[in-house]
């Protein structure tokens, strides 16, 4: 197997403090692996092998619950470290990671994780900054479905998929991958005909546009005032 | 003022790898602080001046959104880290933390956190396995919520409590502090009257015994059947 060059993640935020010695030591134990579009990375269940960054594309994590319900948990960015569930002290993934498009990722073993840690802290700070942050999406959403209102929960959903994905295009930020109204659903806790009801009257009036698992948000301003429901007093 | 002595914490899983000099290192940065009951530590919004290891006691930590809908996000029992919203990347406390009993904390700048997890790793470790497993329950509650059955999650939410802070009785297993209904409501994203209607319900199939921000689960069992959706068939 050809080594990775370190000059594919020396621009990296969590790699930022570290020299090109201690970036070679920690590329030295990883693989790189290509997902194409609809492949998982790992399944809910599987025992926690590895810990992984995503190079390049997009994954989609879900995570089915006991009575069968599916939920969309979030999605990875290029540059994000995912898979951690060991460094959480979970001996299995608690979700299944989809390819939302083509994507290749580093993967390294978990049995890996506390020696590079321990010698290389940025490492452990980056993860804790990376889980931390995906806690406080979790407990906004929570926030959002205890208020009980479906359109604010929507366009926060979306607002958060721009932030995080979006990509500046002519007619406003779209979501730079493939999303279907039936994820946005997952996404939300509530259901596809919802989703498109809210989603095509969003459309009639000039606030997003959609297409074949496409989202652009033409009007993110308006969408914000939605999401802190000034929806019905204009804004 | 007083120095910490080193065996009031030396039992913590936290501190399990570090040895006497290492842990004096670590509590001569702290400052050690009782919280009587109703007293908030820090609130939503403020400079994230400092984390903290809870000693003894109960918090709640709660969270008000933009529109003024309030829930409760979690508990925190002896032994844990909170408030490390500066390791997370964040410069205000996310949520407020208030005293559910009579408590003592310890506390450190947050200024000391990259120094001290660079020296000892087990530290950023700990926290990123308290962080994680928060992400784990908030998730769930995600996942919950989006079945949009009451019962099931007021269930779940019970049991959680119990694994955290249950106290072995002569009846059951009783919530080690003092919990409202209204605070089960805030917990499960629904309202006072839903919890109280379940909550009779339960007591009278002899499921929990109540009192005043008082719960008991008296059948355990029984009630992980209702959670995982199996109570309209028996069990």
């Amino acid at each position: 197997m050809a080594a990775i060059d370190r000059s594919i993640v020396a621009d990296l935020p969590i790699f930022a403090e570290l020299g090109a010695d201690d970036l070679d030591e920690i590329l030295r134990e990883a693989r790189s692996v290509r997902y194409p579009k609809d492949t998982s990375v790992f399944d809910q269940g599987d025992d926690a092998h590895s810990f992984f960054l995503l190079l390049h594309g997009h994954l989609r994590v879900e995570r089915v619950a006991s009575q069968g319900q599916q939920i969309v948990v979030r999605y990875v960015s290029a540059g994000e470290l995912f898979g951690v569930a060991q460094a959480m002290a979970l001996k299995k993934y608690p979700a299944t990671a989809v390819a939302a498009v083509d994507s290749i990722a580093l993967s390294w073993p978990s049995s890996a994780w506390s020696r590079l840690t321990t010698k290389f802290p940025s490492l452990a700070a980056g993860a804790l900054q990376t889980v931390g942050s995906r806690l406080q999406d979790t407990q906004a959403r929570v926030i959002e479905m205890s208020s009980e209102q479906v359109e604010p929960r929507v366009a926060h959903a979306l607002l958060r998929l721009a932030k995080q994905a979006g990509r500046k295009v002519e007619h406003g930020i779209e979501i730079d991958f493939p999303i279907s109204r039936q994820d946005v659903a997952e996404m939300t806790g509530t259901t596809l005909h919802t989703v498109s009801r809210i989603l095509s009257a969003w459309e009639q009036q000039g606030l997003v546009e959609g297409g074949r698992q496409r989202i652009v948000l033409r009007d993110p301003h308006r969408l914000f005032g939605l999401a802190e429901g000034h929806g019905k007093h204009g804004d």
